[in-house]
């Protein structure tokens, strides 16, 4: 049986090596458009903050070990552009322009997303970069340590945008931060996203929310980002205002596409079209609180697919249950976390939600290194549901959060969710866990 | 309506503030034995190891306040000996002598546990100390600054043995600790284990497991702690040998107790006698996990379940799930967390279980700051039920725990568990968390 996979990196080889592991005599090709496979996008942020380490440290398995050591057949510098999905033929170019084709039983199209950049003047100049692909990453990389740079513009405030401004902050570069809407971080509840600006400000970073960006104009290595209102300057623009999912060729196929443009697939990933299934940042998912499609493109959710996928191909009956949209990210030394629904989000969704946010302690009474940590809890009025959890603060946020994910994958309530025997030890929080403390609050409302 | 309660820590006084604000015509009477009311005891071995923080700081709330602020007749220094289940009286002795009585409407007895003192020659000698109330940790945090010490002997190795262990090698003591057991942490999974008797090694501390201790003896200021096979010595001697409940006068009015000698409740802490309630240490709990009773007296079930007693006393109909016994403790750099049942605790309750351990990375592929983390899961071949965790690292178990925790009180399976969407970036996780990883290699053993 042929299993031909498009796209190398997290859900394309995570399905690619599992598949080859359960079914050794399965005929596995990984077509990558790209020269690089394998890698830790996420990581990029980290490793473009310290100069010693090269950006290759960021490769997880080298091509050569999947073809040697696994016997898969992976193909860099192939780019599909067609999808036959009669004949079962997908096709494209080389890049040396010559073209190529291969027959498959099962496909699995892991394409990933591409950083949004917006259609204006001066988006192409040289020292603006975005930040999704590992030849980006280089880019910027190579441009930081070749170019004299002392100041950082970065459009857009989302995960990459913020985890870049301390990247870029800690190498000593001066760094400003554009948007055009008002709101900072508009999925975090306003207090909360307070918090993360008055962080970001007192390690001396500019925020501009509320500014279009019109143009980006450049001269001898100054690029000027020239905004309704104001004009901000420096020796790079990083353009980081979100992704797109690369599910062009897929939707010309005749595979049905839905939220966000991405390629909607059911429980097992499979896509509208037979024998055809879809995984990874490219690929929609049921959101575990709405049980609605949503597209929420992260890493564990495209490990997982591949995963799944590779299951189904070989036989298996893998349904997974879905995403619930867990995030988190570090700007300096705060951790900013979600998972679920906010009460925007909740409201659209039919819910109807009540929510609280509390400001309490890290650790137990008197205890050293304690520090504020704010939790939003949103709750259904209806049902008396969980729907939703935000936490910022300095201290253990990031594997916090984690709890509340487990509730909403097991659609606890409010009430059941209070009742968690979490743990408790002076270092590491009150007695009343914060979640707890939010949990009793929010109860009162329901 | 009278409401009187036998103790005023963590449980009594949760209690009687909630009844109070409730209810402000109830008349709450709290009785408490010893002249320290609401401390932070988990808070003891923080504030010995640092001799320029009072220990007083450890007092939550001063007497006044509860007697000032929120009307609450709070009396120190009666110790209640009798209660009178017909008449609805408890009655006892002040420190003066005199007797005193009180006739109730509504009890709640929360009298807390003792240290456990073997009854073995010269563990009454000056010196020697146990650690459970204030009046102890003042004790010892007296000795140490108006005595020349050292070395301590400490005779235990649980949590709070640890917990000590650390804070008096922080203050430069040389420690040695004995418990007459060959295992060291007789709960926690043997590579667990020995990984913690390796952290607490390396740090200098002689532990000496399998010596069965038969007496102390002291001369001068030094204290010989005589084994069947060794003798230790020191300035100090720790005993941290467990403790028990004290409900020994809940026995003799005919109150029912059972597991480890606490107190039996049902779900709205009522114990077997009409218009009597238990809660704390010195009370029993449902087990999430076996729906079993069990006695694991820990703080935030007293303080839950004085809630839900001043709630009950006050009209409410509230009843408890029960506790997964998740526990965490600190020893230097090392965070040891557990969850639910282990695998002996989980055949014995009648599972079939399996177990895996595994050794994985605190972060992301090539981030800074990784370090090994272990984990261990329990799972019941029967039913796929989660049933218990364990974890052991430096890197953010006491908080990652907690994800466990809410599955055991939501009776997921495993392969539920599995699915759980929990947060991943570089510098908290890797992409898989350690619990997934587990999770996902456990499933391959039901």
């Amino acid at each position: 049986m042929k299993f031909v996979i498009i796209g190398g990196d997290a859900a394309g080889l995570s399905a690619a090596s599992r598949a080859k592991r359960k079914m050794a005599e399965l005929n596995v090709t990984v077509l990558e458009k790209t020269a690089d496979v394998s890698y830790s996008a996420c990581g990029m942020p980290y490793n473009i903050a310290d100069p010693e380490r090269d950006i290759e440290d960021l490769v997880v398995r080298r091509a050569e070990v999947f073809r040697e050591k696994q016997g898969i057949d992976l193909l860099t510098g192939h780019c599909v552009d067609r999808i036959d999905v009669r004949g079962k033929i997908v096709s494209g170019t080389m890049q040396d322009g010559s073209a190529f084709q291969f027959p498959y039983d099962r496909l699995l199209i892991a394409t990933g997303a591409s950083a949004i950049v917006p259609d204006l003047p001066g988006f192409d100049l040289p020292g603006v970069f975005a930040l999704k692909s590992l030849a980006q990453g280089r880019a910027i990389k190579h441009h930081l340590s070749s170019h004299t740079v002392k100041s950082v513009v970065i459009i857009g405030m989302g995960y990459i945008a913020f985890e870049m401004c301390e990247s870029l902050r800690n190498l000593g570069y001066a760094v400003e931060m554009v948007k055009p809407r008002a709101d900072v971080l508009p999925w975090l509840e306003a207090s909360l996203s307070e918090v993360v600006q008055q962080e970001v400000t007192e390690r001396g970073v500019c925020l501009y929310p509320g500014c279009r960006v019109e143009r980006i104009e450049g001269s001898q290595g100054r690029l000027r980002v020239c905004c309704n209102d104001k004009t901000l300057s420096g020796e790079m623009v990083l353009v980081a205002t979100g992704i797109t999912p690369n599910s062009e060729f897929a939707g010309k196929a005749g595979i049905t596409t839905g939220v966000g443009g991405a390629i909607a697939v059911d429980r097992k990933l499979q896509t509208s079209v037979d024998h055809i299934y879809a995984a990874g940042d490219c690929a929609d998912a049921y959101h575990v609180v709405t049980g609605e499609k949503t597209w929420i493109p992260l890493a564990l959710r495209a490990n997982r697919a591949g995963w799944a996928v590779a299951d189904n191909v070989c036989g298996g009956n893998v349904e997974l249950e879905g995403v619930a949209g867990t995030a988190v990210f570090r700007v300096f030394d705060l951790e900013v976390a979600k998972t679920g629904l906010n009460e925007k989000e909740a409201a659209s969704s039919g819910f109807d939600p009540a929510a609280v946010t509390i400001r309490t302690r890290s650790r137990a009474h008197a205890h050293p290194g304690n520090s504020t940590i704010h939790v939003h809890l949103v709750g259904d009025k209806g049902s008396g549901r969980l729907l939703g959890a935000q936490m910022v603060g300095r201290d253990g946020c990031a594997h916090r959060i984690n709890a509340a994910a487990v509730a909403l994958q097991s659609h606890m309530s409010v009430a059941q969710f209070s009742q968690s025997d979490l743990a408790y030890a002076p270092p590491f929080g009150p007695t009343w866990d914060p979640l707890l403390t939010a949990a009793n609050q929010l109860l009162k409302k329901l």
